[in-house]
């Protein structure tokens, strides 16, 4: 199967957004074995998009059209589509009822520009949208099923995932099995990982793939065929056997929702005190629904004013050793988890740059602490200093990766691949 | 001036890089007044490769090809380019010299695969890269001129605003002059934007575009001639007026950009008592360096316990009134603020979902509220409750609105379009 995209609208294709959507869809469609052979990206202009339709429905067997289906003038998927087959547009009264229903069910006004979204090309398919207002179609164009699907990502994802691929999965029966092993490592650039699984003898049909999504990269192993499938689980034991702790998680796409899975499950209580991680380290958390019930709380104490009269840290150690210490990050996390009596506590602080660097403590220091009801554990660490979201994306991993180990009663600290770390 | 662009490289098609070159090139050119018209990515498949040259150069005047100048197998741009325009490949002695060079003075060896860097097409203009070892080349093919660049962006950068630009300013005499000025809105959906703007008229030249980036949709108001310049501002004014409380920023990408600025300048000081938010408000302006210098600190007091003894928040109030109430929120910024005796504080508590709601205080209802030295300002609304992360992003976007209004000395609690509000 054949399968390309054509991504459409003025702000994908000039740069004002970062067009995530092609590289989800191509990345969820990898992971089923079926590889993106070709992307179109246009603007909205009537002639390119017609012009696009036409070219590609000779050479693909399925093209996913993202875009161009919302209520303004600037949406022409649906009217380019029906020029390309030479079809009227035709009101689906389905989809009309719909949009009728959805307004008044969210108590709002419906724009006439809203009814524009029910008009599809004669032939389409209607792709039904529970959460949006841009129902989805397909049509037939020489050799190719075109596929129509929303721009919003959260509405792009639902229907791909509920739609398009049980559609694929029918139309174009998957010939082989396949399956994938992700691992989630931390402290090693790309090509550091593919040196150090250069020896690895993969069985046949067993391949590695990288994803970088900094400061993470993903190494996924995928399998084709049975008798790889069988070898997966082998092939993962020896590739964690040769990275050691630089794997933090298996098969989750952050630390921080490996925490949150550990701590809701284990019901363990958890208290934040962030200075350079400035909230990271909550709020990845709070991303996740029921994080209210283990985080009391996560207090970036930005200032060392703060530091002093929030978590109650001496003056004295904040003038001895700094606010960027082990001294300090230890005071912080004893102070954040001593306030509601907490089963762990996590606190930072560091110099995420650009300035505020010195000889002894360069741009990229990190000093982090996990205090528990008995102890409390430490490290001052020395990341890139490439730019201040990565000090303090890899410094919240660090600090995640901590507490992992204790929930798994493993060594707290430990020597990571290309983490510096200072001696006390 | 036609400009397109093709973009190679299976990792990039594959999604397993996102593709931020792509949107570098087309925002740095917009810049420039030359839209990108087209844009292409191919994988590492030589057949793909030469059909899209070919194709492409009957259509444009200028293609940017990004990607597939390295030293491996799998970099096969000028050998395309050679077959597509039916030529010999050739070593281009000046570059292969410059190879030699550049590994002797880096002190390292050179692999024999990277001499295949100096092979260029026979009628190829060689293109110097004082940062790398891929040189870039240029090549017409029928109407177009194709434009060779290395993948990492890096290079590509320095190529572009060192060799391209240069390139076809001197080629492609700038025709016209453009301007843009860009209106951060919050509150309205792009549809009901697009018709309360529906009656304007605009001048000759000037358009009207829309980006959306929640909680957050631009408006963009291009501006193309020396006439259309000529009116931009006072259109501006128009939209202005017609949008009233919408528009809470001019060209700024976020309110948090805005604040940031706003605060910076001023030397007033700030902190933040977070719930629903979870330390989206704080972390939104540690984004930005130099935010230490007002930032007091951000306290995500998650828990009623937490509400209590960090903030100070009497338990009567929680019991009376619940963790979502005005009283509550007003509650939390006057304790944020009084620790530390900052200029300012914001605090929200809301409920986020998708858990957590009832009849009388559904999903999406939050409540906000600014604390000055003088006086407490607070509001209870009710937001869409389509998803978590828009509940807390468009809570922010209030929040920080709040502030903005106050540093204005104007009034601080407004209706917004689309934003219902509780009456206290």
């Amino acid at each position: 199967m054949k399968l390309e995209m054509i991504c459409t609208g003025e702000e994908v294709l000039s740069g004002q957004i970062i067009d995530t959507n092609a590289a989800w869809v191509a990345n969820t469609m990898m992971e089923l074995g079926i590889e993106m052979q070709h992307r179109i990206t246009v603007g909205d202009r009537l002639d390119d998009l017609v012009q696009a339709f036409i070219d590609r429905s000779h050479h693909a067997d399925v093209i996913i059209i993202n875009g161009g289906l919302g209520p303004t003038s600037d949406d022409m998927s649906a009217e380019a589509m029906a020029l390309a087959k030479g079809e009227p547009l035709v009101e689906n009264v389905e989809w009309r009822e719909k949009l009728i229903e959805w307004f008044s069910r969210n108590n709002r006004v419906m724009a006439k520009s809203n009814l524009k979204q029910a008009w599809l090309p004669e032939s389409a398919v209607m792709i039904d949208n529970p959460v949006g207002t841009a129902c989805g179609f397909r049509v037939k164009l020489n050799k190719a099923w075109l596929f129509f699907t929303p721009g919003v990502p959260f509405e792009l994802k639902h229907m791909i995932t509920e739609q398009f691929i049980p559609f694929i999965k029918a139309e174009f029966k998957a010939s082989e099995n396949t399956a994938l092993k992700k691992l989630l490592t931390i402290g090693h650039g790309e090509s550091s990982l593919a040196d150090s699984l250069a020896d690895l003898t993969l069985p046949d049909g067993v391949t590695l793939g990288y994803r970088s999504s900094m400061p993470h990269i993903e190494i996924k192993i995928f399998a084709r065929g049975d008798e790889a499938i069988r070898q997966l689980s082998s092939v993962t034991q020896e590739v964690k056997a040769i990275l050691g702790t630089a794997v933090v998680a298996d098969d989750k796409p952050t630390l921080a929702a490996e925490i949150h899975q550990r701590l809701y499950q284990s019901g363990f209580s958890l208290s934040v005190a962030e200075s350079c991680t400035g909230g990271l380290v909550t709020s990845q958390l709070i991303d996740f629904a029921g994080s209210s019930s283990y985080l009391h709380h996560g207090l970036v104490t930005y200032s060392n004013e703060s530091k002093v009269k929030v978590l109650g840290v001496n003056p004295q150690v904040l003038d001895d050793h700094g606010a960027v210490s082990i001294q300090t990050v230890e005071a912080m996390a004893k102070g954040a988890r001593e306030i509601l009596d907490s089963d762990y506590a996590l606190s930072t602080s560091g110099i995420a740059g650009p300035d505020g660097g010195s000889g002894e403590k360069p741009v990229g220091t990190v000093a982090i602490a996990l205090a528990t009801k008995n102890a409390v554990y430490s490290q001052m660490i020395k990341v890139s200093s490439r730019s201040r979201s990565l000090v303090r994306s890899l410094s919240a991993a660090v600090a995640y990766d901590m507490l992992r180990r204790a929930l798994l009663d493993e060594a707290i600290i430990v020597d990571y691949p290309s983490i510096k770390r200072f001696d006390k």
